[in-house]
């Protein structure tokens, strides 16, 4: 049986990792190493300054009947908390309670989009990314939504199709898939595309702290600087697709290696 | 006069922050808003959920005469806490302490190198990746050690001459420069390289939780899975020599986006 090792950056609770559990476990055993809480923003951070803890989650069936959730196929799904990143999540499971790298991971569905830029920022992606160092094919999914209790209903069919090609087929070494979803009643399909460059600003807002400190809050709106590129991830959001892109772990700017070399090389 | 903005992931009180500020006062004015206390492996994670501090700090002139702090330029230094990440730090100086974009941003020095995949993890790089993606020129420096009081002078040269190289002549859009430095008394130069491929492995070890939890620590050791290529930054470091590693922040792994396009496009 081919298992499918699920993670998430909401934490255990959320709704986008119970449905994404259930639609895995159409696909095989399903193994759930989430946090204990919500760790939104994590990218791919870790713990090494405080022990890790590591629980049995028995609190699933409470929440199983919510009629939000897609119908459990028809392999189990194990539950486990963990008190600290997502990315810790990843290692953790790795070495405890996964007894073989799994065929599949998955992160998500998150509450929020991850295109663009924010895929550096996020902790969905960060898992990802852990997974994806450990050779492992890997797709993170996220609903570009402000909502606690979205309908993810609209994309059941195209993350069952995502996840079974990636099951089958795997991934390129050092690669994995970054999915987002619009937030739409129907998609009008699946395009694949780059990460656009955007930026964010007005990131800070005036905590009021009563104390007399300088406090703030972490806000900010984001600005799509290729709006009319059509073949961007935003682009294919602001259209109503799903969009897919292709990340590449190796960061290397390729292209400016042999300008560096001129510069620093011969000049030691 | 140029404004260089500094910051790091181990905190204000890092040896490595104050050696940093003090040779970069010989190329500009230098602020700094560093983490109030260690950051390690916060990568480019961001604080949503809570208040963020920041301070003026006044207690550097406490460490100004430590024997191991390279002279101060003739530029002044200004010092601030944050309560947040790398990344916040950065996020809070450009719309608080810094009235314009900085001509350069550095990170570091870092205690630990940051080579091979070990960049997605850190937050000094962490810092570099949030002020490219601002459009600042921008350098992350580590040093392979675990010492907590090292001796950064074989590397003070080199760090300038890279600084003032960036500070002149800029960096490509969406690049950055990742430089780590191996342990050694002298170097034997730069050496340009990618990315070297890595995997961390034995990563957790047993806490002993007093109450019967099941708990763990984070550790592990780092494997390159390509020791004998010699374009790679671990080699450079194996080798003795500063490895300087051009990093692009578009992750887009953009020779796999016609076969994914072949798949999802024409069978919608």
């Amino acid at each position: 049986m081919k298992t499918i090792f699920l993670t998430n950056d909401d934490g255990i609770q959320a709704l986008g990792l119970r449905t994404l559990a259930h639609l895995m476990s159409r696909l095989g055993r399903v193994v759930v190493v989430a946090p204990d809480s919500a760790r939104s923003g994590a990218a791919c951070s870790i713990t090494p300054t405080t022990p890790i803890l590591l629980n049995e989650w028995h609190d699933y069936d409470k929440g199983d009947a919510d009629p939000l959730l897609p119908a459990r196929g028809e392999h189990p799904i194990a539950y486990y908390t963990c008190s600290g990143t997502p990315v810790d999540c990843v290692k953790l499971a790795s070495e405890t309670v996964l007894d073989a790298a799994p065929d599949l991971m998955v992160s998500g569905i998150n509450h929020g989009d991850n295109a663009s830029i924010s895929a550096h920022y996020s902790g969905t992606v960060g898992a990802v990314v852990e997974a994806t160092l450990k050779g492992w094919p890997s797709v993170a999914f996220s609903l570009r939504t402000f909502q606690r209790r979205p309908d993810f209903s609209p994309f059941f069919d195209t993350i069952v199709r995502i996840a079974a090609q990636v099951l089958a087929q795997g991934l390129p070494s050092f690669e994995c898939l970054n999915v987002n979803f619009p937030e739409v009643e129907s998609l009008r399909g699946i395009r694949v595309g780059r990460m656009a460059r955007g930026i964010w600003s007005g990131e800070w807002e005036d905590a009021h702290n009563p104390h007399g400190k300088r406090a703030f809050w972490l806000t900010g709106r984001f600005t799509n600087l290729e709006p009319e590129q059509e073949d961007t991830d935003y682009w294919a959001l602001d259209h109503g697709y799903a969009a897919v892109t292709p990340l590449h772990l190796d960061m290397t700017a390729h292209g400016s290696l042999e300008m560096l070399r001129k510069l620093f090389h011969d000049n030691p």
